[in-house]
């Protein structure tokens, strides 16, 4: 008999729940002056922790992360089942290097800014279904390297929009398995893609309100939940102008998200750090997940959570190309540790 | 009690197999002059279908054939849980964009030309875990948008390497689910990422050659066959260069491939088409897969077939920082419909 319920067409609920064995985030310098650097495993001194481009610093943000969680986790990477990655650059190189050097069987995953909870909810799955024993998932990004890609390459002193967000420097893994300690995994709602037809990919926020809010009330709707459920709904990484924007789509539905509603893209700069409309790119929401909010699940401080990442699943090409930018967002229950204090 | 048995680290069997509920495969024009055309369910007349650029339609391509699996399944978009897609193209629009239009909940996927076999693992892996009732896992690729991406546009006339492959246009999807009738899923090997060093991306077929051999050898030591036990072992796509060179690594390794030995790359165009080292692409092995080899496989005259997809995991940016390619091959066992003739 499984011990995965669905419910609706969106949802899975896990009975006997997968959990986190391990996690780890490593901030760039810059993440390391906002107010979470003190939840962070490290802080790099510098951008490029000593490769000789931003593309190949993001490859090994991504790969001490994982290194760090499969420590914390008391395993090697001999022992791991699936290595599930994913982030912005062009043909997900971050991730295929990274699976290269680690020589874990790989699968690459993409949702932009969402990928790390659609690693989080795929590799719940693999261990929930007993495809897997462990599965690590992560991602990372790097602005310098984002920048160049996506805009303009930051020599070039582009003035930002103040609408724009800031592609975090960084990289988060989970090591995910069974046992009796460790946060645990116990609902995913997988989101459908949405587009309201916003182009101004220097407003991605505004893109993503409206599939933050499609996830959230199908969540709610599947399992028979509310808001009021939650210790926090925490959204990621919608920024200062698309966060209140979810929260105001939502109410329209009837549904207050009251005052337990936060954003990893608020959250990880501290607002004299000029980001703009806050923080955003793969590693965002991944680092907050796997450091501050893990920590808080841990202690027991927040006992059930709502989180949901955001994506914006346009390219350059589509834009120059006069698309709208379609979004999904994916959202996964985390609980706390059974021997968490309350 | 599970229905999947973990075999090694690489793989899981399917002891109640998930099935293929309706597969559909469109080609486009010059491959519609290839020695497969018969099988495909449609080749387009032109390039575009109407689009207005190769980019929108690539993404065409996709939905069409997810409509027309869909429909042989008798199945709508709605009674689907999951949307498992990938390609080529930056920030995988394709599929991205063909997820907004099919409104099902959607995870991207990314294995380069592997990602058809990945598709098809981890739909089935949904299925077998009971995570899902119906899942949808499609592909596509367009010639002329991979060509103006990785290399040169076509229209400034740039001379092909001999050991060049040809990204074929089409699109390719399977429904996956439960059922009687349908070519089932029997077993599938996750691959591990393989890197020699080789760094031209006009020679693929070399570079992926030691990743197809390495999931194919880790494929017989888990489940404990042999080459001959399998009517046909399809890589897809080695091509003419990569296809005789995953031979001899394998001889290397006391495995005889035999003479059941193919390659979707080489199966796709006529000799006479000018390819040079064959076809290549998202497309190409998910086309060939969909097709020719579903409909040998439901008539009986295949009953046990290998499928190796192989993927180069590169990206023009690491290609231009001077990096060598990292190549990565997922395996999954299609075995005949039940009710197939011998």
């Amino acid at each position: 008999m499984s011990t995965v319920r669905r419910e609706g067409r969106q949802s899975v609920v896990f009975e006997d729940p997968p959990v986190i064995l391990g996690s780890a985030a490593i901030g760039g310098p810059f993440e390391g002056q906002g107010p979470l650097a003190d939840s962070f495993d490290q802080v790099a001194e510098d951008e490029l922790l000593g490769a000789s481009s931003f593309e190949r610093a993001e490859c090994l943000f991504l790969e001490r992360a994982v290194e760090l969680a499969l420590k914390k986790a008391h395993l090697t990477a001999q022992q791991i089942q699936h290595f599930l990655a994913g982030d912005l650059l062009d043909q997900m190189v971050t991730s295929n290097f990274a699976a290269r050097r680690l020589g874990i069987p790989y699968w690459g995953i993409y949702g932009a800014c969402s990928t790390s909870a659609l690693g989080l909810q795929l590799g719940a799955m693999l261990v929930a279904g007993e495809l897997a024993e462990y599965v690590v998932s992560a991602t990372a990004s790097h602005h310098l390297a984002a920048e160049r890609q996506y805009r303009f390459p930051v020599e070039l002193g582009v003035q930002r929009n103040p609408t724009a967000q800031w592609t975090a420097t960084g990289g988060s893994a989970f090591v995910l398995g069974r046992g009796k300690n460790g946060v645990r995994l116990t609902a995913a709602t997988v989101g459908v893609v949405q587009d309201l037809g916003l182009k101004d990919p220097n407003n991605m926020g505004a893109a993503m309100a409206p599939a933050a809010a499609d996830t959230l009330s199908h969540h709610f709707e599947d399992l028979g939940t509310k808001p009021a459920d939650y210790d926090l709904i925490l959204t990621g990484d919608l920024g200062r102008v698309g966060h209140p924007l979810a929260r105001e789509i939502l109410k329209e539905h009837h549904l207050d998200l009251g005052e337990h509603f936060d954003d990893c893209g608020i959250m990880l700069y501290r607002p004299q750090q000029d980001v703009h409309a806050g923080g955003s790119g793969t590693a965002c929401s991944g680092m907050v997940a796997a450091s501050w909010l893990q920590h808080r699940l841990q202690s027991g401080e927040l006992r059930r959570v709502l989180f949901v990442a955001t994506g914006a699943l346009h390219s350059p090409t589509t834009y120059q190309q006069g698309e709208s930018i379609p979004c999904v967002a994916q959202a996964i229950v985390l609980e706390a540790a059974q021997e968490a204090k309350r």
